[in-house]
């Protein structure tokens, strides 16, 4: 298999950072963004149930409407191409069974032998849902995919910006989200900086080894 | 820069899956350990705060500890170097202080040209801690890392299990974070597959693009 060497890949994760300014001429190829899109779609999560749909925005229109439902930053109309992570909203069994025929349609054998797991899942979801914090989980798958999605980016040379400051509820509403059972978390823009966006110079600001890993 | 190509980042993340059975006697080497490592204390946060800690395990005694905690998986005991993220508690002002002079230690300027910033994130942190989703905001975060970590271990041909299926009260005494300010919230073994290692060969369970990418 080619894999990136280690000093390749540090190379590609400090020239990544929050990009400010996106250079509003330059679309992600199509060949490349289906293979981003694959990896997000390859993301892991637990159980594998994959509570989630990635909004991928790349009208021009809703792009624009997008910007005052994220305190006014630019990021979503001049990026390429615009990631809206939903979370799944008190999710039903309804979803076990459909990711269990799903298995079953790509892995052979038969329904019969996924009782067990099938118990363990639902007996899990269960106490999710008693203990509320359901869409809290599957709000935690989301942002598994966010990571993936911004290291897939950089190891490619793509451009990203992570977006937290943003109205779930005004992008809810501009993408019909609710209606379909999921919610807004977090959404990140992919592109290519602006060659004058002055951020892409700052050294980069993290804490120590020594202040964050704790060795055993 | 050298970077992946589509279809190589692609091939690397339909290679990866979450190993149950690790090879006990591979370990990563040093210096891929590092820039694994750095890849993670690179990844990015909100306001770029890092509310995490990693703690890294490789001794073999706190592996086995680890494995009852861990709901009797052995992958803790079997993996290279077993890695914990853990949360930040009530993160306090104080932490975002900090964060503030180290970022005048690494860029330069004066703590006052950051005054307008600081307020804005303190208003943030307020308003997280009195909504009380000031530790699930921090989790969110390390989430993230956990994505970064498990995909940058795949374009180096390193493999990863995640592992929400633990006890993070145990961990947490384990391994005596609770009196750090920092709680458990999820794991990853990293290392290498054991050549017989049944779930390496099953082929993956994702829904299709048509199911989960909503198009705008």
């Amino acid at each position: 298999m080619s894999t990136l060497l280690p000093d390749q890949l540090l190379t590609q994760m400090r020239w990544r950072y929050a990009t400010k300014k996106f250079d509003a001429n330059r679309r992600v190829p199509d060949e490349v963004w289906h293979v981003l899109e694959q990896s997000l779609i390859l993301t892991p999560s637990s159980f594998g149930l994959q509570p989630w749909r990635f909004a991928v925005i790349t009208n021009s229109a809703i792009k624009q409407k997008l910007v005052p439902a994220s305190w006014g930053q630019t990021q979503p109309a001049d990026c390429s191409h615009h990631v809206v992570f939903a979370s799944r909203q008190n999710m039903p069994p309804s979803d076990v069974d459909r990711f269990l025929d799903r298995t079953v349609e790509l892995r052979g054998g038969s329904r019969d032998a996924l009782t067990g797991f099938r118990n363990v899942v639902l007996g899990s979801l269960k106490k999710a849902t008693e203990e509320k914090w359901v869409n809290e989980w599957a709000k935690w798958q989301c942002y598994i995919a966010l990571g993936n999605l911004m290291t897939t980016a950089a190891v490619l040379g793509i451009d990203t910006c992570p977006m937290e400051g943003i109205e779930p509820q005004k992008y809810d509403e501009i993408l019909g989200l609710s209606g379909l059972g999921y919610t807004t978390c977090v959404a990140c823009a992919v592109g290519y900086r602006a060659s004058d966006d002055k951020y892409a110079r700052l050294p980069k600001v993290r804490y120590d080894a020594s202040d964050v890993i704790l060795r055993f």
